[in-house]
């Protein structure tokens, strides 16, 4: 059985107990970026086909994403989470 | 001391045991629908200079309003969810 190291992605956090799903919060200096933010995930959701749960405020947004096969965190949702973190990079750059 | 149905829109939801903030879940049909409603909440937020907070998937959207004054929603937070509620109406219309 793998480890979580292997399929969690750094400063991702698995669901309680369970690899069903991961959640990492990123943090924003103002509502614009946010948005930008939001917009950039919306973006690649649509291209991927694929749709987190995304909660946010003001400056801060909270993304779960659910493992496709209901099981447990798999390749895709790897790479899913890895785009969402390089669209944070893009944003605070 | 006013009555919930006095300062609560239709459909929104007190938060426990207080007025200190309001709550309603919208969903619609597919996603295209969900963002179009997620970017006009995003257009009257900035417009309004207030940001609620948010949490939504594919076909839902959760709104929690929070009382700007830290204690009890008022007429500002009403006209804010009445107009989130028009908006819900608009891209279902």
């Amino acid at each position: 059985m793998a480890e979580n190291g292997d399929v969690v992605p750094a400063g991702w956090e698995p669901g309680k107990g369970s690899l069903v799903s991961i959640s990492k919060q990123y943090t924003f200096d103002r509502y614009g970026v946010t948005r930008d933010f939001l917009d950039r995930v919306a973006d690649l959701s649509e291209a991927d086909g694929y749709h987190p749960n995304i909660s946010f405020g003001t400056t801060y947004v909270n993304i779960t994403i659910d493992a496709r096969d209901g099981e447990a965190i798999g390749e895709a949702d790897r790479a899913f989470a890895l785009e969402v973190d390089r669209l944070a990079g893009e944003v605070t750059s």
